[in-house]
Parts: structure tokens; sequence; C-alpha cells
């Protein structure tokens, strides 16, 4: 495991924070003094009896911070003199912290006796949005990106991804960990301070479940695992492989849905972060240093591309039925265009797209050094 | 069937346009005098065989209009003396023609003897998009807006609906058919004149899939019809229910997943607009009257809310596995701030909603009268 120095403090209001750092930093003890009344959320989920998906339900966020002035960065270490933030240290390396207005929580004000049903309706199946939501703030520096990181930084990441999966995943009620990056105000980004996300859910989200079917059905079907055979079918193909690794296959999907899109595939059967051994870790440090900065250039005249960064992890008790994967897409389309979720996707989840996997792919080996 | 005068006429480059008249309507006879070469499409589909889900490729959409100047509207009606739009005529009153720059078409320049593998690798499917794709203009007047059209027009354009569902469901390839209506720069409208889309696709889109499987499965387990057992429970517990009409019932999902949405569902097994008798489309065209106004008032200082009207109809193959209904819904989630589909949307397929189904549903009932 990491021999990251992991230092765990509880905020004002109850909320865990954990520092992650190299050997040796000096001990991180400063308190939070801010005060903060004990948090409690009220989420909740809710079944749709016509597609069997789950919505999460977090009124409270409505309330959340955006794009708040530099000097009340949440995220920003706490300098002394300074209005206290999120972070009580003067500085930190990596470090994260249960979310503030979190979609889902341990720390939720349900009763225990409460009804299952929406309105006493058996088909309207509910329950408390019970799992963990954090944020993990990936340096002090508020003005960097991920791409910007040094490459042990993005190294020290992935431990700290793969405690975080580790932990989430003891939890009962946690059945998939979903750590994720959304960079870009045209995405809705509501801190420009680089971070990160973990989501937990309480379900096995639709992709992941979708994924874990098409696994199980291609095991019965060809009594091998699907992921090899779309790394070995890429792999022959070639025509959309970006850097084919020792331990990853990195490569735009043959039926990528989005006018940006690249997937890191582990080659081993590795369910989640907490299963890569140090070699893979190190080499997926290596190449997201590379894919990221790549993803950057993608669009001529822009600089910042907006971006979803998704680590995929198998479902936490069929760790079988999926395999760690990177699934790092954009919805911006051209240099000034964005590409809307309308109609077709939105309202009947078939995706179109403008542009060709062999495009994408060509694209970003351009720019991939 | 309708009784409105229909005229078929086909475009310069060999699409189809046909008007939809009231009865006594002069003859529509004006020649498309562009001299456009002849409609030629090459858009495919490939099946990711990580979800099983089918995506689309455009990619000669990356140069259709956008936002053209008024007085290039090719949605206007062609006026003496000035640049031919798409509509040859002077004047109309409802037309549809087949898109010029289609996701998925019947033009397609595809080789009789295609590979349906993308890189002749069995995992990889692939195949033509064939399927239909047409602009359905509500109006000549480029100002005007779906809400603001007389109730007779309203009630004509269900009428042309259900005539262009049953042709479009009459093409072999044809599995699901999709009237929709885009409406808002907000979400990515490229032009502002009001109109609407159908979409068909020679599969059964995700969203389609998911309904007609719980439909079964419901069936199989209660020996009852899911929908009917969905609109008696919105109705038992009424909290969210905006109308309760003979043939509709007007209500927000128990688990609505956008920030404003509302459903519009039959009450009886209807599984399409084709299908809907003439009272059934009467009562439907009031119940629309009433709804957009209630929508566009939605958010408080907004007077013109952006939407995504998705007209849901049972699989063209398997018409009993669905129910015909509006889904009626915004991205909008407050009068200046936008749902983005991040990384548990975008990423995962879980729904977040910073409101509640109740909440929805009490503020458009304000707005409905």
């Amino acid at each position: 495991m990491t021999n990251l120095k992991i230092t765990r403090t509880t905020l004002s209001d109850g909320r865990e924070l954990i520092y992650f750092d190299q050997p040796g930093t000096p001990d991180r003890t400063a308190p939070d003094e801010r005060g903060l009344p004990r948090v409690e959320t009220d989420s909740w989920m809710r079944r749709d009896p016509l597609t069997g998906e789950w919505a999460i339900y977090a009124a409270h966020r409505q309330n959340r911070t955006f794009l708040p002035p530099a000097n009340e960065d949440p995220l920003a270490p706490t300098l002394p003199g300074q209005k206290p933030s999120e972070i009580p240290e003067a500085n930190y390396q990596v470090v994260v912290f249960e979310n503030r207005f979190p979609s889902l929580s341990m720390h939720q004000s349900v009763a225990v006796d409460y009804d299952p049903r929406v309105d006493g309706e058996d088909l309207f199946e509910r329950a408390p949005a019970l799992a963990r939501c954090e944020v993990v703030c990936f340096t002090p520096d508020a003005d960097g990106s991920f791409k910007d990181l040094p490459l042990e930084r993005k190294r020290a990441l992935i431990d700290v991804w793969a405690h975080r999966t580790a932990e989430f995943s003891a939890i009962d009620e946690v059945k998939a960990v979903f750590p994720f990056e959304n960079r870009g105000e045209e995405i809705g980004v509501t801190l420009h301070h680089p971070h990160g996300q973990i989501y937990s859910y309480p379900f096995v989200p639709p992709r992941t479940a979708a994924i874990a079917q098409r696994a199980g059905e291609h095991r019965e079907a060809h009594g091998t695992e699907l992921f090899d055979d779309i790394i070995g079918a890429e792999q022959r193909a070639a025509t959309r492989v970006i850097e084919d690794s020792e331990h990853f296959c990195v490569f735009t999907p043959a039926a990528a849905k989005w006018p940006l899109e690249v997937m890191v595939m582990a080659k081993r059967a590795v369910p989640d972060f907490a299963a890569l051994t140090e070699k893979e870790k190190d080499d997926l440090a290596r190449i997201c240093h590379k894919l990221f900065a790549a993803v950057d250039h993608f669009f001529e005249g822009v600089d910042r591309t907006p971006y979803i960064a998704a680590w995929n992890q198998a479902p936490v008790d069929t760790p079988a039925d999926g395999r760690f994967h990177l699934q790092l897409f954009s919805l911006m389309r051209s240099p000034n265009r964005m590409k809307f979720l309308a109609g077709s996707e939105s309202g009947m989840g078939a995706w179109i797209n403008d542009t060709t996997p062999e495009t994408i792919a060509a694209t970003i080996k351009e720019h991939y050094a």
C-alpha cells in the first residue's frame, strides 16, 4: 500500500479530512476554527418505476458555493490571518475531505423507521442517499491543473484514490465507488481550484451495471473476458490505439460516443484503483502525464479543454464483472462549440457523434508525447 | 385519420417535403428552384461492446447551419424575390421535410456488401444509420413558439405527428419513432424558427428499451400493466398530479430526474400518436395548450424556458411494451443556471436533482390554467 504519511482529522462540523503527504512532512495539527454547526444532510433516492433507475435528491445543494472570489477559495490552505477555508493547515500536498454539500452522505438525518416508499406506494421505492462523497484537492495552488502536476504528485494521487477506494468499499452501504474530475466552467464546474471528487453509490449505477451485464453475457457466450477481447480487438485494429504499454491500453473506443474520448484500460483483471500493483500505478501515472497534456491541445486555439475524467471501477460486490478504466471525455466538439445533450441523447439515451473515433484518436496521437 | 390536406413534393436534392393544410387551402405547387446536388449521406452506427449501446456517427453534421441571420431562415416560406429557403411555397401551415443534415437517413451511400464489423472485428458491430429524420415546421412565423400556436394548430400538429409516426413505422428498418422539440439556445438549438424534429432509429433506444423491459417484468410479476399502475399510484398520491383528464394523466413523476419535468401519459394502452382517437387528440391538444404556457412561467423572471419535449412512443415491433407519453423537461435549474450533466450523470448515468418532484409539480400547478 501507499507509503504516504496519512493524517486524519475532523472538521468543526464533524466531517472527516485526511492529509496525504510525502514521508517526512511536518505533522498536520491545525484545528478547524470555524465552529460550524454539526453537518447533517437530508438527501434521498427514488427509483423510477418506468426505467428502474435511481435518481438522487439533494435539494440542499441549491445553495452550494459557486465560483467564489479568489480570496474565498474553500480549497486553499488557511494562511495565518486569512479567513479559514475548508483546509485548516497553512499548506498541504494532497488532501481529501467529505463534501460540505454532498449528493450522498453518511451524515443523514433520517429516521430509523422511515417508509421505503414515496407516498406509501409500493411502485415508488425510496431510500436515504447513504454513501460517502469526498473532495480531493490535487494541489494547494489554485491556478494549476491536474495536467500541470509533477509526475510524482500524479503518482501520489493514484495512491490516494486507491486508499479512498479501499475505504469507501468497506462501507456496508456502498455498492460502487466513482472517482472523477469535472474540468471547465463549460461543464458547470463551480470551483477552479484543481480538484476531483469521489462519489460512491448505494446502488450500481447504470453504466457500471450495463458493463457488468455485458461482461457476464460475453463470458457465458465465449468463455473469455469481454475486457481482454476488447483490448485484443483494438490492438489488432491498431487504428485507434494511442499507446499500448505494459499494463494499460490507451485507445479511443471503436464506438466512442463523445466528440473527444479516450480510454485507459488495465490489461490485467484489475477491478479498481485499490487492486493496482505499484508497477501498474507507475505506468498509469506516466500515461496520465502524457494523456492529459495531449487532451489540452486537442482543439486548435484552445489550451484548456473542458473534460470529465471518469475513473470506472467494478461493482464493489462483484469485482470480476468490471475492469478498471479511465473514460476521459469532453463535451466540447470544436474550439467554440459544446456538444449539447438534447432530444436524442437526453430524451432517448441515443448518442450522436459528429466525428469518428479514428479522427479523435489521430488528433490525440499528434499531441501525445 | 386526419382530414388535413396533404401535398407531397420532392426538393431539388431528392428529399421529400410534405405540406399539411386545412381543407380548402389553395394547392401547393411551387417548385424548389435551388438545383441542389442529389442528397447522399454517409452515417453509420457502431455498437459499444462495453455497454451494448449503439452510437450514431454523422460527421457531415459538423457543417450544418448554425443560427443563420433572419434573412436566411431555412424554415421561412420562400417569398417572391427572396433567396429560396427549404420551403418552396410562399406560405404554409405545417410542413415537414427530410432533414438536410440528418443523423440517420434512408439516402445512404452505403455499398450493398458492406462489412458489418469495424476493422473486421466481430466485437465491433456496425451498420449504416438507416432510418428517417424529418424537420417539422410548426408555423411560418419565425418568432413564435409552440406555446403561442392557436389550439387548432396544436391539434393539427398532433395529426401530423400521427401521420408521420404511421409512415415512419412502416419503414422496414425503423424500430422506434421519436418526435421531439429542442427549445432554447441554452440547449444548443441552432434555429430559432419554431420547429420540432422526428427521429427514427433502426434499434430500440436505451430509454425505450429500459421501459419495455420494466413493463415486461411488471406484467410477469403482477399480471397488470406498469403504466396503469404508475398512473393509479400517482392518482392516489395526488401530490404530483397537475391534471387528471379523461384521457391523460399530467404529473411530475415520483422519481423525476430533471429540475423541471412533467409527464403526460395516455390512460389507455396507446403505443403512439398514430393510435390516438380523435377525442384523445382533442384532449391532448388542450393539455399542451395549458402545459407549455405553464412551463414558460416556471422560473421567475424567465419568460422562455429552454426545454426538451420528448414524445415517447412504444417500440414499433412490440407496441404493448410501451405507452405513449410526453416527457417534457428542462435542463434549467434556476433563472440563470443550467443543469450540467457532469461526472455522475455523463460518466455513470446516475442523476442528481437539486429539487424535488413535489416542488416541481407545485410550481407548474401555479401556472397551469
